[in-house]
């Protein structure tokens, strides 16, 4: 933005809200400039801190008519660079809307504002005996959750955040605001917006209000910890589990050197075998069955040790492995900085894309362990890379470029929780095909002037049919 | 259409397909002219019988250059008069595409044939202990249910069709063909076209191709029915029941005057008061535990009598009295047509919502039943009208206006299952507000000549932003 465009917007914006919610001060567009992924950063021209859609609307329609970039922001936990704004312009922190409006008890909703957080909500859902169930590894803003259509280790029972929307309120690019849905837990009246904001990574508008489903906190909890000899059997293992029904509630597989490094990290001496972290929600009767067939099951299929955890404190230790992992890596390699792939396969070929992304890994001679949430297909690789090595970074793009191969072939995507962003922009169109130029007409529809994060998702400038 | 015109598509689709699949016959139209509901018919110029979605492709790249509308057709089961081609045009009768291609058993996948119906589908899986889970009153095309977001009783715990969807073939205006989805199970790559394209009833495109998810036939299903002194309790023992976390898979609410009527057509001497009929799935030791909790809640909340039944044929007998209610109705009131609404509130306003209902009914001095899928906030009025009686017809319209606007007072929903098709237009703009702006702008941008199934659930002509 040129200076005294950048001044004329600034001056609007400060009439419009005050000093001190409108900053162009260096050490605060810094804090803008980065998500907690491994993208170069940009700086933003200026940070707004709104307190309302109105004041949304009117930043969005005086940027759109300067036709300056608006990128939403939440707490910054994105892995793709979706809040980076590469075109400069202007950042929209949510940070000072964060109030929890309303707990509908009765209805199994809440309604929060963007910049609510995932724990924040859960503090206060717990008093009324309710949870969230959405939970990506970050302490991510609710906004932000739905913008990227996070998930995380509960997706296998709850489903993910587009399962959880059933209403947004959003500020379009022309200041329009808009409400995708309403508070009836089924609707087949108009065309379905919820899904399609939900995930659109703030290019197609500003969440301002978000109306969420939560849950009754189950009865009973159980957790477990199962080694297997092989990644195929510990995979065949939840399969069985799903078909006979039992309800798992969790399911993660942490491979061999993640065993291994979670062991040093938590002086645990766990075995270093392919291990899967089970939980299982229902009632006392029901899951003491659960958990007798369960052991059926897996003993079956060569489980080598099972074992359930059912009170608090042992099922948090039992846990604490599993969720420490990507710190155990991040502290056992100082100096080194996390890369994460995301593919989703179909159940069915998780096994081998697991085997095929261990072999690709060890063949590269790269550092990395493998943990997955197996009940949806969805695997990560936590790779540990000395970005000053050009080499070492070139090898893991190209381990990437291979996790996503394989994943698309069989019909999988390239990503199944992170998002796009930036960095899986270039597999789109191998993804989705003459799809994607579905895409690119509703956003060219709803964003001709490509000021809503411009560059993320969809490459605007991709053309095809939709220019 | 013109003779002359409507001669040359003939033509060229027999040149395609072959005589045979390629219809003007007028009794052929008359069929394709209707669906269930009280709508006023039409014919269309033409019905073709494609095979394969490259003939559905040159099917509609045809019709688009002659610039006549193309309605796809399932079974006819529609009740807002979605497939009623009042434009005339093609319509494009999907009974010959009824293959089911593909089951996925450890990926809990199936893929199918748009004109493949439920029950065809259900009876494949039941082979491999799999089912699918929504179940609309009629045994309706998958297609077809895809294409309305259709739902029905167990949607409390499996959700709508829409939450089955996992892929989506699908030809759109200018004939290409785009796949929606992925056999992932979860993703975030893309703009979400899975959850925009089901429900669009025909107005984005045609499917030729859906990947459904499916379950593992629970280990147990228990079946009880309650009855309540009034709805209010009915509804607060749902809530209850929610609230203790126990996971209800159908939960029925039917009224006095539906009971009365259901023991008169089946013979039964049920209480003729408001009754819950509930099904509950799990495993033998849950079910027991949830059934005594279950009998704890609803008996503290005032309910007067609940039985249980476990067994299949015991079960069957319970739910035959719900499942026959419309037949019920029908059969007692020969020489009336059935119109029924089918609004959807948040839970805590259905109590109040089926009040209101049952008092309007009342005052108009209708005939008619109120059932409700309670999990949902979903209830029907079954209203049985004389449709030669002008004066009720009209009363029956003000009903349904009446009963719309209490829902969207309350920020529910005009339609929760059946759809918009034309009976549920009028309501559109009070329901979406500016948003209705951003379907049309949708529409616009996927169908710029309007031949995809027009006039249904989004008037193109209404204008406003996005024209």
């Amino acid at each position: 933005m040129l200076g005294a465009e950048r001044e004329t917007l600034a001056e609007m914006f400060r009439e419009l809200m005050g000093n001190e919610r409108v900053s162009e001060n260096e050490t605060l567009r810094e804090l803008h400039a980065k998500d907690e992924s491994y993208h170069a950063q940009h700086l933003p021209d200026m940070v707004v801190f709104p307190e309302s859609a109105e004041e949304v609307s009117a930043v969005v329609r005086l940027a759109g008519k300067a036709g300056v970039p608006v990128v939403p922001f939440g707490l910054g936990s994105s892995l793709e660079g979706h809040v980076i704004p590469y075109s400069g312009g202007i950042t929209i922190d949510f940070s000072l809307m964060n109030r929890i409006l309303e707990i509908r008890e009765s209805d199994f909703l809440v309604r929060v504002q963007p910049g609510v957080t995932r724990s924040q909500l859960n503090k206060e859902l717990k008093k009324y005996g309710l949870f969230f169930s959405v939970d990506p590894g970050a302490d991510a803003t609710l906004g932000g959750m739905a913008a990227t259509n996070a998930s995380g280790t509960t997706s296998v029972k709850y489903g993910v955040m587009r399962d959880q929307v059933r209403n947004l309120e959003v500020v379009l690019a022309d200041g329009s605001v808009i409400h995708t849905g309403s508070l009836a837990a089924k609707s087949a009246s108009g065309l379905h917006l919820n899904g399609l904001f939900v995930g659109s990574e703030g290019t197609l508008g500003c969440f301002t209000e978000l109306t969420l489903r939560v849950y009754g906190i189950p009865e009973e909890t159980a957790a477990a910890r199962a080694s297997f000899p092989t990644v195929d059997d510990a995979v065949q293992a939840v399969v069985s589990i799903l078909q006979a029904g039992i309800p798992i509630a969790r399911v993660e597989l942490v491979d061999e050197p993640s065993m291994e490094q979670a062991n040093r990290h938590s002086g645990t001496n766990y075995p270093v075998r392919p291990t899967l972290f089970l939980e299982f929600h229902g009632n006392k009767a029901g899951l003491r069955q659960d958990i007798e067939f369960c052991r059926e099951i897996v003993t079956e299929l060569g489980c080598e040790r099972i074992e359930f955890e059912t009170d608090t404190e042992g099922r948090n230790a039992l846990w604490e492995a599993r969720h420490n992992l990507a710190y155990a890596f991040i502290h056992g390699h100082p100096g080194r900085k996390m890369m994460v792939t995301d593919v989703c396969v179909p159940i069915s070929e998780l096994a081998g894309a697991v085997r095929h992304a261990r072999e690709a890994v060890d063949r590269l001679g790269l550092i990395g362990g493998i943990t997955g949430h197996v009940g949806d297909g969805n695997f990560h690789i936590i790779l540990m890379i000395d970005m000053e090595n050009e080499e070492e970074v070139k090898k893991a793009d190209e381990l990437n470029e291979t996790i996503v191969k394989y994943a698309l072939d069989r019909n999988g995507t390239c990503t199944g929780e992170h998002g796009v962003g930036v960095g899986k922009q270039k597999y789109q169109q191998l993804e989705h095909g003459p799809a994607l130029a579905v895409m690119q007409a509703i956003k060219k529809a709803l964003d001709p002037g490509n000021i809503m994060n411009p560059g993320k998702v969809i490459d605007f400038k991709q053309g095809g049919s939709a220019e």
